[in-house]
């Protein structure tokens, strides 16, 4: 190998990553060598400090630099409005479209009888009493439209169909901008039977 | 924001490398704090280490962890033959042909009248002193056929004229598995011109 050691180490651990490749870690490491002492140093402390200090939420399961994350302590967002989501990245997409005000609920999971991922596993029971607690009116359940974020779905509504709140699940349908020509046909036999009336 | 400082920070640092948009970013950070404290750690040793124990061969300019790089170490390599490239990155490429079994010069530039890169910048007497010193018999110039890279080129080939070298230039024309018909009028031309004859 024409490379040195401590190259061919680095681009592996950078290969390693999702999205990028061989032929992309090599160009990543051409250019980090090219880089000042003190970038890669800044570089290597971001990386080491995100994950010495960033923590989940412990009210709502979100990424957190404290006990509490920015959004459960931002005081001007509605408390009583809860979105249940299956990833933090679920959190993320909701986060930008920016028409959502109230706060979530992050399950880290959805239920999987397969890879045998139950309530227990998901701690759905804290989400029971958060709800209890916490003076929820509204419970939007955003888990993904596929078969075990539906199955994850009933089971909350089910379970929270005791306790004296609204459960309301995401809309599935025709996505905006597409066209109904390259829509699969569940979404579009999803789409004919949630039609909505129009005003004339 | 709905992320904590921390999460922010590093995505804008691994966004700002070449290849990885923002949404890339965000994508490996979550990745990344999915990882092992351990593995973390590891990863951000491997940037400082790289940076820190890289520096050029003292002999070609090729990246090494000592004096003098992988290819300078192998003795197996013919001494007596040299290509000039002009970065390292070019040298890469021509070790995963596997065919070149000489040493290097690493150039880290070209001659560029407009951005005022010289034969002073390129340090182009150390070439000819090398040249004189390690005997030397043909030097290879592997600088890219583009405007810089064939001035370049051109005066290197003056500049060793005096030497008892010989000196030669890679082949332009028509990649292979390309077609004619997309080729560019320049390549196309030198193609031509450069016509070689065919065994009957």
């Amino acid at each position: 190998m024409f490379l040195p050691r401590r190259f061919i180490e680095l681009s592996a651990k950078l290969g390693s990553l999702p999205g990028i490749g061989p032929k992309a870690a090599d160009r990543l490491v051409f250019y980090l060598l090219d880089q000042s002492e003190e970038d890669i140093r800044a570089l290597a402390d971001a990386l080491v400090a995100a994950k010495r200090e960033i923590h989940f939420c412990t009210r709502c399961g979100n990424f957190a630099q404290g006990n509490l994350c920015e959004i459960c302590q931002d005081l001007s967002r509605d408390g009583g409005l809860l979105c249940v989501v299956e990833e933090i990245r679920d959190l993320a997409a909701i986060e930008k479209t920016g028409v959502y005000r109230g706060l979530y609920h992050v399950l880290h999971g959805r239920i999987d009888p397969i890879a045998r991922v139950g309530p227990e596993e998901l701690g759905l029971n804290r989400l029971a009493n958060r709800i209890r607690t916490d003076g929820v009116h509204e419970v939007i359940i955003a888990t993904n439209p596929n078969f075990n974020g539906d199955i994850t779905a009933m089971y909350i509504a089910k379970l929270l169909s005791e306790l004296n709140v609204r459960v309301t699940r995401i809309a599935t349908g025709i996505p905006k901008g597409s066209e109904l020509e390259f829509a699969d046909v569940f979404t579009l036999t999803q789409a004919l039977e949630k039609r909505t009336d129009v005003q004339g």
